[in-house]
């Protein structure tokens, strides 16, 4: 009989999670049945929404949700030959049998690390393109101000940006960010915002002023770029991180809208599925071309799962942190 | 020799204006030169906006600023022929002699009475079609919410809504108004918010939540609405009156505009030249045809002009506050 592992949550965290708030629990896996598959895991995907979800909706003694990428090894779907690699929803488990919902081929390009598809090639990527792209309604040569600039969705958007030969300025939270956005993504300037006077130093970096504010902050940083934004400028609003869960700072400037004529506009990663194709194509030609940067830390092994989503609450990923299960 | 009357700032207000803060000068008017013409002002406006230029840009001892409008009584330029009706920014003024810059010919419906062309077929009304129509992209059977609805941009907001098959509510400040809106403007709802919660008034009246938000307020109203917003829903920020000069309340929930992917976007009266053919044809039927309900405050005689400034800063007028110079 054919075995899995999955990582259970066995204890609702108190704060930060600890190595004890989760188990590697081995359990049997059945035969495929009739219109099922056998998917073993290859990479899976440590994202920030996992957190609140183990104070809400993640079962107890359960596979953690999560997403990844993973091979057909058995296959009762003629659309999944056996040793296709696939994108998947199925969780924190080492192999699953499924049905095929939420499973979607994956065409990987052999040029690439198959990690990217869990990023800039991801939900991630295409969140930064539609979002700047259609939503920011970007133009060659202006100025775009970029908030958490070094993060999955913000680096993306602010090489995307220096690509379509705009002058980018982003906003990070420490020296390290800063020096990768200034030395590997190119940007024309980065602020440290957490030892900066962030109104004081955006006014500086863009003294003609602000086309494009991808906002992923909110508060401080909004009220901020409200003063700088130009006639017709945009702000694609992706995430308003410092004001989740009631917290932040107010916004107190929002009347600069009116006569500079600014469009703020809410959009989501799923709102983007007739770019896809577009998206794909760009993408994947930049990062051949070297024209998008990206870090990972990819922890080896499946059971080290725990210690990559604690080492992401606390910070000690660069880039977007990944569980590598097998190759 | 012809002369003129000017109503004039003689001592900059502190706080409400005073009937001695003005005076009623009269002065010679010298005859038009060529390529000049003289006009008779026949309605001039009292606005909010003018305010704040008493203690600014208005010159001592000079023609208040303004706008009107007039009928030629001599004239040297063949576009204006005597005894045309134009539309002007030339002031409080009783006759001027002009060479037209400022000053466009109106060709006024004989079926409507003149003072419309200075609300409802004016800057106010223009901004109201513009900015619900194409910035609210509004659509039939929508819910739409109007702040300060009983206002002059708001009324005609709020009937515009229900020409177009829209349920509408309004938020006002008195129960005159509530009822001005229930009775005669035909709105589904309005809520007094100096007496009643304004947001759970806001939720009881709108259930099904809101498509269209026309922004006049800003602050809590803001606040309120957010929480009420579908996916999809827009928001044309007209005005955010309770924030000017910094005070209000500071906006918190602008992150419900992310999953909603609602649109807040600025604009101004002048940003619809495109399609003012199509608001003058469609506002001169809506008029006639009694769909489109106003309120006046006319004060018969030029030398008024100050009790109507002084009448609008309190508060003493109902709908457009308007001086009749001349028949």
């Amino acid at each position: 009989m054919t075995t899995t592992r999955e990582i259970h949550l066995v204890r609702r965290p108190d704060g930060m999670p600890r190595p004890d708030d989760f188990a590697v629990v081995e359990a049997p896996l059945r035969e495929p049945g009739e219109g099922e598959m056998t998917v073993d895991n290859l990479v899976m995907s440590v994202d920030p929404y996992m957190r609140p979800r183990f104070s809400g909706d993640q079962a107890l003694n359960e596979a953690l949700i999560g997403g990844g990428l993973g091979r057909v090894s058995i296959s009762n779907r003629p659309e999944f030959p056996v040793g296709a690699i696939v994108r998947h929803g199925a969780g924190m488990r080492e192999r699953f049998v499924t049905d095929g919902r939420g499973v979607s081929l994956l065409n990987p390009d052999p040029g690439l690390p198959l990690t990217v598809y869990l990023h800039a090639l991801g939900g991630t990527g295409i969140t930064a393109y539609g979002g700047l792209l259609e939503i920011g309604r970007l133009k060659e040569g202006e100025q775009v101000f970029v908030s958490t600039a070094a993060g999955a969705v913000g680096s993306v958007v602010a090489q995307i940006a220096k690509i379509k030969g705009c002058r980018v300025v982003g906003s990070t939270g420490s020296d390290d960010k800063v020096r990768w956005l200034l030395e590997e993504a190119g940007l024309d300037a980065a602020i440290n915002y957490k030892t900066q006077p962030l109104r004081a130093a955006l006014a500086e970096a863009m003294p003609s002023g602000i086309d494009v504010y991808f906002e992923n902050v909110g508060g401080a940083h909004l009220d901020a770029a409200l003063t700088l934004m130009k006639v017709g400028g945009r702000i694609p609003v992706c995430g308003m991180i410092s004001t989740y869960n009631g917290g932040g700072d107010p916004v107190r400037g929002l009347s600069n809208i009116i006569y500079r004529r600014v469009t703020l506009q809410g959009f989501v990663a799923s709102d983007f599925p007739h770019l896809n194709a577009q998206f794909l194509s760009d993408m994947t030609s930049w990062l051949k071309a070297g024209k998008i940067k990206y870090q990972e830390t990819v922890l080896e092994g499946f059971e080290r799962a725990p210690e990559g989503l604690i080492g992401l609450f606390e910070g000690r990923n660069s880039g977007k942190m990944l569980i590598r299960v097998a190759d």
